[in-house]
């Protein structure tokens, strides 16, 4: 098994996955992959007193980044010497159990996994899974957040099913109850592709689908899978993670602001620490781009070092599971179910 | 000038509405009509003590109630004798400023609005502004936040035009700053009607509009207005007002469940509440369904006394501000000039 780790998109810079790898790369017990400039990674090493680690490291040299400034599908046609290009040309043709890891340009990451990688066969459309902190203390599996900006009916459906796999592979939760987000609780709410999906997926799950789940209950509904159309399934989980942030800066601006609210903020610093943590985003899994045949974790830009820790266990989880056959079989059983009809 | 206050709808009951109206029928300068079974009225302020206030409203009798189970457009064309079909007839004929508030069934809200009070000549389709409050103390204009699934180019072009006026009426915001609700920062990104509606703002409003806004920045944008299609903006507004109050619960939670939490708790009681009143959608404006005949503000079903009060003063400024004349005059001006070109 190996973790393939694009050390470039950060926003602090290279230190942060750089500093990850170095932390647990004695412990994984997964074979790990830098890919960024050799120099880059050298100087890095230098810099956090491991030199002598460069050669526990596989390294995928390229000689540019491609960044948030570039057009994804021109950036993977044409930077052929690019981290991404790089990445998924050694991905396609790599057969051990392998994952990628980046927090590069999201739109080009997608354009590179479908244009380098390709689907899984029977994928209509892959899908970003982000998984949420429910008020419970459980989680919920969220997607499309984003992948793609609209879904048509078939990969709403198909959502649910990676959604199960997702839930079967990575959280133990053989009967996952499934939601489908939507602007109202009645199953005649939204756009027609809404419409028919609701119909499908309570006529397939019956009791397992929950129905319609607007944003506002997703983090204490009671379905373990939410499927949503990208677009909405983008702005639900963005709307949330800023209303997050705000809400803690806000709480640290009031806290702050008076000498005599300082010292009720030292008082409380621990609560409120420990009920921001169930909500702090940095520390929850890697957004998994599903339905292409490897696994793709994307990570924040504003990612810290911890978050980079999570998504490199994140990514051994993923190889143990098995995942990407059990998807395969999964549509190739489908495909066969639907040639029989 | 004249104020419709439909009683029903409240989830705590027609106590709500019926409370917020006595409290301001006295000094809010405006003459009250309730929408309800006269018996209920005449009840709750018997209830209320304060049946020698009968005369001081208007009522409109009804003798049944729309209601979330209804389907919207059967009900608002079969239910002739209910409260909203009534209440919109009334608002068709009357001819002095009138403003209609409800919290009934949204769905049925939009049909009515637009089938018995129809649009403003020139409006392609209405739209469901917001206002949320942000983090600098000021509010931001958000619309639509779901009178319509699915918006047009045009639609969104429009939706900025009606911002713009109700900056200008109600915000005394003569140069807001216009911003459009997309999945990325980037002007290529999201939707084919997006990337066109982006080009076209850019083209009419150079430098006041700033460009796509991500839900992620909602609260912090620089943005005065943010334009949005249907279904995003609904499911961006449901997903911050669930933020708020799940992070609301949690922070009470961490605060009641042990004995040393409960005295942290009331130590800091005054500051969480400082900071959450900022974010209570029930003490902001409730939600303007503008680009019909009448200006209609649906008020939620959760809403308390408070939030009745203040739709009953928001309605009252709308009235002052003459936003219905001021919306046909600019639209009126946009229809020549473009006959002109």
């Amino acid at each position: 098994m190996k973790i393939l780790l694009d050390i470039s998109g950060a926003d602090k810079g290279i230190s942060i996955p750089i500093t990850a790898a170095v932390n647990l790369v004695n412990n994984l017990g997964v074979k790990l992959c830098l890919v960024g400039k050799k120099d880059d990674i050298e100087k890095e090493l230098n810099n956090l007193n491991k030199i002598d680690y460069l050669d526990r490291f596989e390294i995928l040299e390229c000689s540019e980044y491609i960044t948030n400034n570039d057009e994804p599908v021109d950036a993977i046609k044409h930077k052929k010497d690019s981290n991404l290009v790089k990445a998924f040309d050694y991905l396609k043709q790599e057969e051990e159990p392998i994952c990628f890891i980046s927090s590069s340009n999201t739109g080009a990451l997608m354009a590179g996994a479908l244009l380098k990688l390709g689907r899984i066969k029977g994928i209509h459309r892959p899908a970003l899974i982000t998984l949420l902190p429910k008020v419970n203390g459980k989680e919920v599996i969220f997607l499309d957040t984003g992948a793609n900006p609209e879904a048509r009916e078939v990969s709403l459906i198909q959502y649910a099913v990676l959604g199960k796999i997702y839930a079967r592979c990575m959280l133990k939760e053989e009967n996952p109850k499934i939601g489908l987000l939507n602007i109202g609780a009645e199953e005649e709410k939204g756009t027609e592709e809404l419409k028919r999906a609701n119909k499908k997926l309570r006529e397939i799950y019956n009791d397992e689908f929950i129905g319609n789940v607007e944003a506002r209950y997703i983090l204490n509904s009671e379905a373990d899978i939410i499927v949503a159309d990208g677009l909405m399934g983008n702005v639900a989980l963005k709307a949330l993670e800023g209303a997050v942030s705000t809400l803690k800066s806000a709480l640290k601006n009031e806290f702050t602001s008076t000498f005599f609210g300082k010292i009720k903020g030292l008082l409380i610093k621990g609560s409120v620490k420990n009920m921001m943590k169930k909500f702090n985003y940095k520390e929850h899994d890697g957004a998994v781009l599903l339905g292409v045949k490897k696994p793709v974790i994307k990570v924040h830009g504003s990612s810290n070092v911890k978050t980079y820790e999570v998504a490199l266990i994140q990514a051994k989880r993923l190889l143990e599971s098995d995942i990407i056959n059990k998807i395969s079989e999964e549509f190739v059983k489908e495909e066969e179910e639907s040639l029989e009809e």
